[in-house]
């Protein structure tokens, strides 16, 4: 790899982290991965074509947005494509066609932030260096500046040689994999449908630099719900018997939610997150609110989890004779890697310089993502899929305020990713 | 009063003491009572006669019931007399009618043992004088042997002098009043309802021998239910998932009926007093069953609480996927005494020899009772009602298993409610 | 009463409506009411004189504090007085002394606001006519603004006459009654030592225009509570167990506290109004707030209530091995009126214009209130001490964002405390 | 193997079958075991020999031990053997000394039956058969009274050839393996402390008649508790405000313990399987007792579950302000297996008439065994352990009442491990 790219790597991952975007509002950074990707000779499919509305799941409120698009335009968006997203549609796809025939392969990365307030202190790298967010209360603390970098560096690789292939590429740019809320979206407008091979990236996540993961099997099934109970309210010393009490609905209910039964078919989760309720002390609860999530290690478990809040929650909603309303607003479900993709990756990989250790899978139960659509979808079309996972060093753990990671890792990751194209569409 | 009829008092009261007949199985009881009253002169209204069937709560299974008649009958039960009680209808009316145009008075006194097994320490009386109850497992620790013998007492003083009286005097020997189970079922059949004047009696209460309180006001109108939750069992090692869980539901259930609101309306009570789950540590308990009661000290206060109590099941029920059935098996309602029936009864207590103090009225919230049926009765037809209760000291607290009255209160008792009935009948 | 100060008491009104201020941050109001009653004649004592530091509850930080200094001089505070209230110790008595022996009468109005946005709707009358809350967020929406102008009203009356009385009146300005947070530091600074008789006031609480209460008996005993659980934070995917879930403690404690047994010796109350958990939904909570408040009949049954909370709250830390702080923030007492006093007060309503109907005493059990401290030292000290409640009509309930009085009762009210005044103070 | 042996198996186990035992009460199997093995030739320690007292957890009560010596000497006890056993020290270690050097081989049976009411229905075969239980209320209703019998017939095998062996063998006769009581009173007793190879067995558990599993690795680490909490009784309408509610503490302590958090390292389980609480509907319950389990895939894992269920416990005392004492009454931890001693069985079974598959392991996590003490030990000392299934029909599950096996089942099992012993300690 040319020195230069190593340079715009760490130019585009900065210039990302310090303009983070929340799920649905990447509405600067993907009109920029579009003009990068236009630049290089790929053809885009961009916003609702690439994305099915009816299967996005926690969208910001059409105010938000309307506000974001704003803020996009005045930090540096690129004009001629901001229109295409300014609805909070902010996918792209970025197809590269050999003109010859051969496989199609599919790459994913995403570009989301997350509502964090990132770190002021003096040691926090991006702060030192003044690439800290500008955008208050928003942050890249889990690495997906470094993704969405990877997929323009992969890009600029495989546009440098274009006789070099056979076949065609496609590169998955997602928004909102926070909260696993837009995979499904791309999933559904068919945006894999043709892959062979579909291959996602992650950095991180606890292994060192130098070191690959080429199958990511623990992926938890998850469902994120947000609820409201609703009730009446009352002055809690002089009528208290004319409220119908919310918040006690919720406490009851969070109590039973995480009693609910463990299964023997694998790991399972649930988890409140936040809860609020009451608006004084001295009156009844009219109103609580809750963030939940459930877990399962099979998308079975998970639904057995998701099955029984939904009984504890209508049972509380009884009990306090108040109303309950329940929103999804993020869903994964859980997939395993082909063995034969992830073999033939990590087989590139212990030939790259810079990896100094391949592990062929880790199945560890671990957080939820919703690339496992993707590669379902791929799965089920008898296509190959799998997860990869490039170390790298962290400065404090994923979502922490002081997260940052190696930018020594982008490189070696490119080239890992451009070896395993040449490995499966190069026209030798 | 005769010397004579003061032993008649002790030996009756301790030869109910030792046979004590829990309710709706009053049968040795009540074939005795039948007999007495006969003999003395009384009509008798037995039974069925005097008893409404389908508002019967809380009755025991027809084959305790039949158990039952057997013991009765092997333990001194009056021959002539059982078979009106066979079924668990176990009412008497006694029926006095002077033959001269009066007012018709009421008197109510109930008869039923409790589920106690009686102290075996030597310093307790009723061992130490040989009449310790003979049936295991039950006990008169209410002191209705007490009520039962100043029913018969005052029987015995009206029947010795027939020219005293004018109109008409009905003594009412009740079933089942523990748990609030057998007035109603009286009051349907109309067994109050030509009362002028209504008078129930209590013994004791907290209340020191030689005082007198004429109207108890405190009683707390309630609800008894016994529940079942029915779920699934399962090996909570191999496969908790298979599991619906009673326990987890009843457990739910329990704390969040003790955590229905305070009601401004006056006070109110809810308690789980037994709960009982599961069949075995690594079982996933697939049945649970509860005792519990609600009061208020109105009804409308009850109402309320018992109206929660059914959110509350019927929402643990739904949480927990199990099914819930809940039985009514005692209620009691609340009524206030008829000040001028109280103030006169009040008026001819202070004129009798023994009592030393009288207080007109109670109002403190205290336990529940069902003559408040037959008071409301009273009153809806505009009559006079009240509830009194004749003072005594108490070797143990009522339902305590080493509860014993002092025997000097029943001749005083009986004094009073004659020279009642000489104010209220007495032809001068 | 002349025309004019009928006049004045709107003004006066109006201009506090406008300019409400939360307990302990009264400094514009206070400043004023300095400025008047100094300008009317009386001494005062203000700030630190008339309020003990360690019996505060509740009080802002030193920051909401100093900010609001800024705040209130710049929207009219009287420059002279405002440095005594700068510290949040914004108590002010105004004394009269007639020079002549005869009794100590004090009267004790308050002056806080409600953390409460008021109504923008067209038809609520203090926007209609221009003196809406100018501080976004703060409402005089319980009355306090009346009762200021009610206390400033009677000092004119009292002003007005020098030679109509004997003995000295004291008229404290209390603040920061909400939560019950300010008579229990006045009452230890000893401005009510030398009553010999106390009246509080309060308008509206249901009662119509035109009606009077002489003696409010039904102000439960209340504990106001702030509850914080710290716990420590994980990935509820990846590894829950090393959480310690704040949010669970508080749930739990949240139900156990409403499961608290009522209590047989008078009415009893808990609510958790608020509560405020965790940080993410799919992180263990780490933290969790709570704000409740316990209250009896009897300041017994509030300790008992209280008690227990604090051993549910215990026990929930316990539970989930999470840390625990309870701020006390507010207290009151129960307290009941001297018979006597209210007699008086009642009969010179009777004979007041615009008074049509006179309450001797109202028990039911109602809110809370700390006058009930001063009310208690009253009587301690042989003195005689009442509350009474002047009706008016209500726009909406109290603490309502559109709560608003009728105007007309203020100068009645003033009249009946100026016609009190003359009955215990007149020199004939 | 000789048909003889055959027809002795079946009656060995149908005898077992009719005369149940439950764990710590096997004194009469345990004194048939005894006279047989030494009928056969082997040395035998038994009782407090084999058992250290300190170490035996969830023993019946002296009353019921003594009670059960008189059933057991009444119904086929050798009276021989029966006084070693009458404390209820039911341990028996057959011991066979070949005279020569070489491998100690030690095979693990249990004896101990459960406390279910055996089927009485028609088709249940042994009741058809005539030997259903005849001790109402104990059941073998886990195989035991198999493994007892295989253990017999191996020794019957070994006893048949002297000059065929090396080394030494011992035959574990193991009481109370239910509840997990037993086992680690034995290894305390040093009885596997010689062993160079160990093997466990166990019958049925899903696996079909003809299979056989080498190697069980799915037990679970579990700790049983017994939990009572004793509080105060009240009467729950006159004065609840008196009793400490131990239900409420149960019922709390319940949905808290289900609510402990998964764990990242593997399956966990908890489960509150018995409640009994309360001694009346109209009384504040004083007391109330848990029978509960908790299980972890590592011992590790258990011991956080278990961690967690003494700070909820605890946590429900100080909430109702009640007494709360903890039994442990069973333990297991989890093992795994030796791969090459169970590659070893697994190749002899392989050639075992009768046996038709092999599955070397079985790692889904199951229920608890507390042969894992026995099996620790020796892996800690150097030798190999394993766990081994005979798979058979099952007319119900195990712990049902209707559960049965099949005979057939027998002599395959004795003949597979005999060629086990042939081959660890075979002279050729």
């Amino acid at each position: 790899m040319v020195v230069k790219l190593h340079e715009q790597l760490t130019e585009w991952r900065r210039d990302l982290h310090r303009h983070p975007e929340q799920g649905f509002l990447e509405m600067r950074t993907a009109s920029i991965v579009a003009a990068e990707v236009t630049r290089l000779g790929f053809e885009v499919r961009l916003g609702k074509e690439v994305m099915v509305e009816d299967e996005i799941l926690g969208k910001p409120s059409d105010e938000q947005t309307a506000a974001h698009v704003q803020w996009a335009a005045e930090n540096g968006a690129v004009e001629e494509f901001l229109p295409y997203f300014e609805e909070g549609f902010t996918g792209v796809v970025a197809d590269w066609d050999s003109g010859r025939p051969g496989p199609v392969t599919v790459f994913r990365v995403d570009m989301d932030a997350l509502p964090i307030f990132e770190s002021q202190d003096d040691t926090h790298v991006p702060g030192k260096l003044g690439f800290r967010s500008i955008a208050e209360g928003s942050m890249h603390a889990c690495g997906h500046d470094a993704h969405t970098t990877i997929g323009l560096g992969l890009a600029t690789m495989i546009a440098e040689d274009p006789d070099a292939l056979n076949g065609r590429i496609h590169i998955v740019f997602q928004p909102a994999e926070e909260g696993a809320r837009g995979a499904k979206s791309m999933t559904e407008a068919g945006v894999v449908d043709d892959a062979d091979f579909f291959i996602a990236i992650h950095i991180g996540t606890g292994v060192p630099h130098g070191e690959f993961v080429s199958a990511a099997n623990g992926f938890m099934a998850s469902t994120k719900m947000d609820v409201t109970f609703k009730g009446r309210a009352s002055h809690a010393g002089a009528q208290p018997e004319e409220g119908k009490n919310a918040l006690l609905a919720a406490a009851s209910a969070t109590l039973n939610l995480h009693a609910i039964s463990r299964h023997s078919g694998g790991a399972s989760r649930v988890n409140v997150g936040e809860l609020q309720g009451g608006g004084g002390r001295n009156v009844i609860a009219d109103t609580a609110s809750m963030k939940l999530e459930t877990r399962g290690e099979s998308s079975a478990v998970n639904e057995f989890i998701r099955k029984q809040a939904e009984n504890v929650l209508r049972g509380a909603a009884v009990m306090y004779d108040v109303e309950c309303s329940i929103d999804i607003v993020g869903e994964a479900i859980s997939c395993k890697c082909s063995e034969g993709l992830a073999a033939m990756v990590g087989a590139v990989a212990k030939e790259t310089i810079g990896i100094t250790k391949v592990h062929n899978a880790d199945n560890a139960s671990a957080g939820s993502e919703d690339a496992t659509y993707f590669m379902e979808r791929v799965k089920n079309n008898h296509g190959q899929a799998t997860y990869c996972i490039f170390g790298t060093e962290l400065a404090a753990g994923h979502h922490n305020e002081r997260f940052d990671i190696k930018e020594e890792t982008l490189p070696v990751a490119v080239d890992v990713l451009y070896r395993t194209v040449l490995a499966l569409n190069g026209r030798e």
